[in-house]
């Protein structure tokens, strides 16, 4: 019996994250973070299903959950086999439905929503394979992974055939670099100190247990208001002290001289980089910043939709720190097209995590990264905000700053059906009042 | 009273297109045109409501509507002065809930239905003042048109100091300009030849009919094969002889180096420009086209999302013709500053057109940039296809090859109720079986 794709089920799920602020910043300043779900159901019974998603801030995350049915769709029928033997021709097929595609292209809710089908799919491959997708990627042959990419938009920046190079020349060290990482985990960073909506006392006490927890960088949301910045990266640096890093996080509100101005006024804090100036649609404009602020780097790649963004930030130089997201690009094809990018120019790439479930996928990337790509850890950190894991059925593992490595079979996207049935939007509980329990 | 904006209604409108190839390109094989409609409805009896809408291909229309509903629920409550009043204030509010946002942000399936929220509040904003679009905008103060632009992002390449002296400079001559586009019209070009779903004898017949017709510019969808682009274009160019300009399309097709050896095997066939040679959203990519295939220009725009898009083409020297769209901007506004950022670099702006009412749109930001902005007509002209204008109540009128001014208030976007009804997706006889023909 050829095993298919019989159904997606996708589900609208939302935390009220925004009664407590948590997650506020200068351009989010209420988020419920949330998730549109999918769930690729086939006809075979040892892997009965793939589990993924795309994260939202809440109103909206209907519009993600509707494209990821109209793309899920485009799925169902297909035998497993086509899938999990082909994900770059399956991403491809996801990508390429031309009435769809004209709402984008490769951009908004319906490339959020061809993430959640996509990073369902890998899911689903790597359960099949017994495998996290971290060592699915790290086992594929150098064509193997190459294979996985889209080439159409950028082989001006980097050829399949210099991709393939690249990949042998680090094949020898794999197993080496995979044995470190087991042992030693992945670095990470943290923002849970730094939420523009907490008082100081908030941020002074969150950025002492930061340290006392043995955090060696630690992220501030800025952007609102630069005299209340330069008291907050004051307080903030007083506490972690000289040696560790600090970063900041100005969520797209400046234009491309303030961004200068308030990277210049923040310099005395010895700032490691300065994420996500101005507009994440302005290569120009974060080429320009990045010329005028070093040593600060421009940091940028949590609203980048595509692998052609992630070019172009490198071509031009624009960007010290590449910071891609699991759900945003096109799900983990498009994310290994950023991370051959980004070290075919030799820019480290710290993944934006936090939100939904976003910590739980990103490892599994710069995993990856450090195993068969990059073949380096050196200035590179994941994010970690100490939120909502509890609802995984595989959450991360967060050791004295360091990210151990994940080792269920799977994209570890799989939420408990508990939390699904308590936040579905707008009928469960969380929502219709039948539990106002804040999560 | 004060009148309110009541309620908000939200069409999903499909023309069957694709039953005959109309509109097919390289990229988009088998397009069914179709309209995300919005209507703000007021309580006042003079103006009761105002008509707008954003154009897609086919599936994901509903998408489109969605986003458009949650969008304009931002209108629900307001005064109708509120609105009309400070249009760019209103266009700021629709753009600004942060959770919305997220899924772009300023782009994808949200931006498009902010488009059709204030493409139907410029609607009723003209009709209030009882002067078509262009008009309203013509008579607007150079302040005021300074003030209809969010200029967050765009100061780097053009101050709003710097706008209003390039408006203010150009604002002696406005009445002379507005007699002169009454009496002559607004230059245009044809596309309706040269889809790539036609066969030759077909693209030969429609070739000579442009010719006959008067047209001096004709525009061929290429991108597909090579060597069948060749042979089409030497018999465009045969039949429309050496002094007519010609166009081409790829429809986004083609990697960067594969646009350039397109351009150059066609280069004989003297193309005046290339359109979408590549994705849309390479900037640097277009750019390095354009240094390579001159005299050639480089023609992009119709997916280019939002103002921070086009600043760059034009920042970068990438674009020689800048094609706005008047339903993937987010509305007349950001169209607006579009047409002072390529004025600002002296870039003549060619709008697309075709689809559903695009043509109905874009002739009042042409005949706006003639009369106040640009001051010129030189090497521009508005794309005109002869599709579906027998569904709008103010219809464009093209004469040998030239735009006839509108003179009905408001935005010409008013689609018959008929047509409303009777393509109407899913349910409308048109889709439901009740009435197979095809419109």
């Amino acid at each position: 019996m050829t095993a298919r794709i019989v159904d997606v089920e996708t589900i609208d799920v939302r935390f009220p994250t925004s009664r407590q602020l948590d997650g506020s910043d200068a351009m989010n300043e209420a988020p419920d973070y949330s998730a549109a779900y999918v769930v690729l159901k086939t006809d075979a019974a040892d892997v009965p299903d793939g589990h993924g998603f795309t994260f939202t801030i809440g109103r909206g995350n209907d519009l993600a959950v509707h494209a990821a049915r109209a793309i899920g769709e485009r799925a169902v029928g297909r035998t497993v086999e086509e899938i999990t033997g082909d994900l770059g021709g399956f991403s491809r097929h996801l990508l390429g439905d031309s009435q769809l595609r004209w709402l984008g292209p490769d951009k908004g809710a319906v490339h959020l929503g061809t993430a959640a089908v996509l990073n369902a799919a890998w899911d689903l491959a790597a359960k099949q394979a017994g495998k996290p997708v971290w060592k699915l990627l790290a086992d594929m042959t150098p064509q193997q992974i190459v294979d996985l990419v889209d080439w159409r938009y950028l082989k001006d920046a980097l050829t399949p055939e210099d991709a393939l190079a690249m990949l042998a020349e680090k094949a020898a060290g794999r197993a080496e670099r995979e044995a470190y990482v087991r042992e030693h985990g992945y670095p990470a960073y943290t923002t849970s100190a730094g939420w523009l909506g907490y008082d100081d006392a908030k941020l002074a006490r969150l950025c002492q247990e930061a340290v006392d927890a043995g955090w060696d960088s630690v992220k501030l949301k800025v952007g609102a208001d630069l005299q209340d910045d330069i008291r907050r990266c004051r307080i903030a640096r007083d506490i972690i002290g000289p040696d560790r890093r600090l970063m900041i996080d100005a969520n797209q509100t400046l234009g491309v001289d303030e961004a200068v101005a308030w990277a210049k006024a923040l310099a005395e804090f010895d700032i490691w980089w300065f994420e996500e100036p101005t507009s994440p649609d302005d290569v120009l404009g974060h080429a320009a910043i990045a010329r005028r602020i070093g040593p600060t780097r421009v940091a940028t790649g949590e609203h980048a939709h595509n692998a052609v963004m992630f070019k172009q930030f490198l071509q031009a130089d624009a960007i010290g720190i590449c910071q891609i997201d699991a759900c945003r690009l096109g799900g983990v094809n498009e994310a290994v097209a950023a991370l051959l990018l980004a070290a075919a120019h030799g820019v480290p790439v710290c993944p934006h995590a936090g939100g939904v479930g976003l910590c739980e996928l990103v490892q599994h990337l710069s995993i990856f990264d450090y195993i068969a790509v990059s073949g380096s850890m050196e200035n590179r950190v994941i994010e970690y905000v100490d939120h909502l894991h509890e609802h995984f059925h595989d959450p991360v593992r967060v050791r004295g700053s360091r990210y151990l490595v994940p080792e269920a079979p799977g994209y570890s996207a799989r939420i408990r059906r508990a939390t699904l049935d308590a936040h579905r939007f707008p009928d469960g509980p969380v929502w219709s009042g039948g539990d106002r329990v804040a999560s």
